[in-house]
């Protein structure tokens, strides 16, 4: 597939949820994991048991199903089947490239957001989809390392916020992780950008161009994903929607912030590699001139020169006429020619240093 | 007509609707296929006689009435008298290059969206008026081959939801088909991008700028239509209209997420281009920069060496006098010429080399 | 007056209404015309007796007077009088290079709308001044041809709108006339556009900079006009305004539609001729690289090969010297000299290969 | 102070409404005047008793203070004693380089527009504050010259406006002047654009850049006035304040509508000095590359003749070798080098016209 | 850490305020300051005992606890038990380069402003944390210089705002003082614009692409800060906060006027720059192109005269042909040769002061 589309679509025409079942689907599928947590107190479950199962009776504290890696059909099939989800959701957890959202099916909550990685010039996007039902968060991220065993420890430790709180402050504990994502990666294409600068500035060639190039484009890759994430974290506040409530909002802004902050940084990084480019042009331009204006100077103060050392090099030769090259014959005429050029090389430079060129 | 200007329109002050049952129009009409749809089954019925008859009643089901094809005048005025539809809808039927809208009059909501075709770095825009009206879909597509095929064949297997939703269902699946065509289109576009920018980067000449270009205008033309796509998509969400039930927004809302995902890769993929234009022209510059370096080292190198070459080519020629040219007559005058040019070489390639040419 | 600043206006500190009345007025002043509907059937009235005495009572049907050309200050007097028009708009019909607007006084309606004409490459406005009262319609054209004809003609014939709508629906006909003019303007442009393109791909030159700059400003001045064209029709319809009832509001949505496309076109056409000035940015630069190219190889292939026979060109010539450029004296030493070339020329095409430039 | 930070401001932390009674303050102060309008008569008071004693018992008419020039601290203090007016009004009046804007003290008005000059390729902007009381009206414009003249001819004038509508059609008509007084200003920026534009097609140098440059700034000084004046005057509109009643509407429109034409022309003006400083690049761009062919041409035509010649001035002579030149000594050898050379310069012809170069 | 990335963060994953009571942290911690007001009178207090102890009743007058410096674990502790502070506060307070906003906890306002500094070509970002409480204000500066100095003075002094408004007052003139800071820094970019604007007109060289660019950097760095500033005082004032009421508003409105005006300026010299980089281009090609006019104008002089000496330098040379070089032989050949050289450059010289190269 392109780099530069990075969706899986259908084709136009078929039906939503298409796909979703098919067995010709390759792959080995999501590492399930489940945990049940309560009263400060972390047990972890047979993930694909819940999966097929569903999550039954949560008591009071809360479930928490997690997906590694994209499932596979069979998987997809039971949690649609288990936990009553929307042919469409399917579809979107299926087919990666989605664009943030945040979207409601009944009492169940679904947010996709997308999780940056900066893999050697290059941004990787994993998908994150969360669910969240009373009692129970779906988590279901693509990539292949589980981010959030320190949101696991937390939980293991005594925290007091996910007991009062319950499954909504576990759900904002994922997001803000999935939020916070962006701040490693921004800090190093922070630091790509510095190295560009430094190189345009000192010493630019045709690898620095083709690498801006690919900065701006990575840049654009991972615009596509913040505005969006920074708009659903916004919704999420601004609806009021079920589980997070006027307790949990502290938190959300927080998150909102931090998408702010993204997306702010962003954009400044998106300019300065705009005006980048402009630098790069601008000293290509200077260090063109510069090569000019010593290929002028030397071939200014030489052409000349050597038009009058040709002269006496002709052969003209009538032994009866004085007009007949003169200058040849005189005493004096070799030096006197060595003055008049020292003479031209001097208004040369006099020339030159007037004009600023040397 | 041009390239840029894809609208055909009335003479200014001509009546609306005039031109619609001109007998000068020359073409072939559209085919017409009707359908009628109850309980799970799809019935086939002769198309040119609901045109001129209309739909009657449709009992429990719908119909679909289906205009493969720019419709000729007898066509229109056959709809605009059976199916009551107002002149200037059959005007925005006529005429190509509609702006994708969504209207309403009495009972029946008009949509226009547009089906777009890559064809050859070329971007190719099909018209698509949909009319919904209490048991009845008519659809009118301008294109050659009909993309609907894979929607029938949903509707003559065991689809509940056609069954369930209605026609309202059935417009879905046509407004979503048509949206999702621009999939393939922009994913054939970010193919052509990375070409281009393969081509900036490695051997930038004549014929990238030309392409880079025709690549822009093309987006242009896509842009046109995309946007308000998103529009009327996101109007039929928010106004609430008859057919679109509570049961049929997720469906709704899924069609919207598309339309602005593919107003994202669009505005991607009009930046890049942008930047390509940049990077273009940098490489350029680099290249000419590249040229003129070595121009000048040769040149440099060699121009005061022919200089000196050309003094000894003087012919000078006093018998008597010391100062005619005596070096001429020293034993080692010419090697001590060679040592002096060889010296001078090796300065300036010191020269060259601290400042960065070579 | 400028090309840029197309509009009349009093001294700072003047009057409103001002220079309505003012004798120095030098030109003819407008033609003026008028008729009367009722029933399908338009007669002509003494337009300068209407213009005077007022329309007096119109019965069922509705008067419509109109203007072409700019009137004189007598007209607008009279204007003013008999029609009780408000000193601020006989200013605005005054002076030319009104921004498009709709305004309210008591119980008429005025709305302007600029009329652009294409003429050798400038565009041309004419400002079109609309006036609706119950039973009454005054329009005023700034041009010198009176565009409306094909509407009397659609008057003149068995059009049932003009019977059922009345004057409103004469109100529609007149700015959808003065809407849809945009049309082949834009249209001419984008010819013009494309005869740019490929001027710019194939031989761009200095006078196609001029052009491309000309367009530009002729885009500037269109846009001026068109987009607060689109907001007059915009607030027509979203106010829903007294001579404008439902039965109306499809006309003007299809007005506002047109107003729309206008827009959109423009913007595309402003577009491209930006990217048209990069694009013939980078032609020079392509061009000017091909030149510097060729500069290069024959130069550089030449002026060592130079060098070399200057060389041989000397006059050493020490009688006992075996230093004495001895090659001269050699058996073969001219055709080594060749050789030598020969060589430098096949190294020099050889490097010039492997970079590229050939 | 800088030309693009017009501002003066306090140190931060000072007190708002600080340095208004300070007495190191150097400067003449403001001329005072003072009128009183009642039924049509306009009568001259003593400024000064008003400023220091305050307006007093008007009447049925109202009273006009007006001061030209920017208030000494004595003046500040007897205007915010005698009138009640707020330390940070005072301290806005003293302080030059105040954004447009409206504000409301008790029932005091106060709104602060900019009164634009242009001298010499420069913008001045001087400031106007205007208050609104009740039968009340104060001026303050820091300019050298009064604007108003026209205004109180008016007054003098049988203008029944200021006697139907009082105070506030005073306040109408003097933002009227004030903001009318853009418009030859801009007229005036649209004529330097078009010598620019003239200069920058037909002979572009360096100081034709710098006046672009300089023409740009100017109108971001310009902007930063105009774009807040269009919101002033919108406000005042939209709040229905209180002096404003409906009677006056009809004029606020038409000062808004000024202020949006300014700022359109102003938008406008910024978009043609962006363009002419591309198109000023293209244009140097465009000579560079004329410059180059000819010398390309020339070069190319004679140093490959320069190389003929140069073989047939080396010296080579063995006596006994008839590889030593013998081309030398053959009957037509020079006739024959003539025309080798004629041959190149026919070759080189046909290729550069062939390329487009001639 | 990189110079575009200036916020501290907490690793993805980590619960909110970790990182808060690390004992790991280095660093002397911030200088603590505390003062009680009452009856325009100023008391101060011991601030490290309030930092730990809390405010205890402040009677009807109000306490200020100032913190001058980046506060260490310990303080943060104290200040989280001691007023109730939320962790995600006490967290935004630790790390630095938050983007100013302004959040609500319980009773207490909370806003986040930033204090710009102007260091020799940079721009330093403090943060200011304020907190407004009933009768407790209390503010954290990370920067080393206290600001608030003239605010005490002024609070020292005989002023009734601050006895009459109270501690709203007291945050209003501390938010004031520190909006304010960003007019002298302003300032003094507008100077440098004016060096760099000056540089590039004159003697452009790499080290003023180098600046400019650098200018666009922190220009950048100074945006992300005064935007969001402008709207935590909007928001002060749209959302009628509890401790500032109506009295105060003239004021909020006065410090949120000039937050705009940071913001119109900012964005002037942003638009400056922008069009220096492309000034900088165009001069650097104008001076490539004198450059490049003089290399022709000799070059192409001398080129044909090398030539034509080239010529008689030949050694053709057969005793008895009369087409061997017989110039070389006639009377008047070698003046004929310079009279023909002349000739050329004279002809040459016309050439280009027609086409205006002279």
């Amino acid at each position: 597939m392109s780099r530069l589309f990075e969706k899986t679509y259908l084709a136009p025409g078929a039906a939503p949820g298409h796909g979703v079942h098919a067995h010709h689907h390759a792959g080995k599928g999501a590492r399930v994991c489940a945990w049940h947590y309560d009263q400060e107190c972390l047990t972890e479950l047979d993930g694909d048991r819940i999966l097929y199962e569903g999550a039954g009776d949560t008591g009071r504290g809360f479930m928490w199903l997690h997906l590694q890696g994209t499932p596979g059909p069979e998987q997809l099939y039971a949690l649609g089947s288990a936990f009553g989800l929307h042919p469409l959701v399917l579809e979107d957890i299926r087919h990666q490239g989605q664009r943030p959202k945040v979207d409601f099916f009944d009492n169940t909550l679904m947010a996709i957001l997308s999780h940056p990685r900066h893999e050697q010039g290059r941004i990787e996007i994993d998908q994150f989809n969360l669910f969240v039902a009373p009692g129970l968060i779906i988590s279901i991220h693509s990539g292949e390392q589980d981010p959030f065993e320190p949101v696991r420890d937390r939980m293991r430790g005594a925290n007091r916020n996910f007991n009062r709180l319950g499954a909504a402050y576990l759900a904002y504990a994922l997001m803000d992780a999935v939020v916070d994502q962006s701040f490693p990666v921004l800090e190093e294409i922070s630091e790509w950008l510095e190295r560009l600068e430094a190189a345009v500035l000192e010493r630019p060639d045709a690898t620095t161009l083709a690498e801006i190039h690919g900065l701006r484009r990575e840049l654009l890759v991972l615009r596509r994903q913040l505005w969006p994430a920074r708009d659903v974290i916004a919704r999420l506040m601004r609806d009021d929607l079920e589980p997070f409530t006027a307790e949990l909002f502290p938190y959300l802004r927080d998150v909102h912030d931090h998408a702010i902050q993204t997306v702010d940084l962003l954009e400044s990084y998106r300019e300065m590699a705009a005006t980048l480019i402009e630098a790069y042009m601008s000293a290509i331009n200077q260090r063109s001139n510069d090569v000019m204006r010593v290929l002028t100077i030397i071939a200014t103060i030489f052409i000349p020169l050597t038009f009058v050392v040709g002269i006496y090099g002709m052969n003209f030769d009538h032994p009866d006429s004085p007009w007949s090259m003169p200058e040849l014959y005189t005493y004096y005429g070799y030096p006197v020619v060595w003055l008049v050029m020292l003479g031209v090389v001097a208004g040369m430079l006099y020339f030159f240093r007037r004009r600023g060129w040397l």
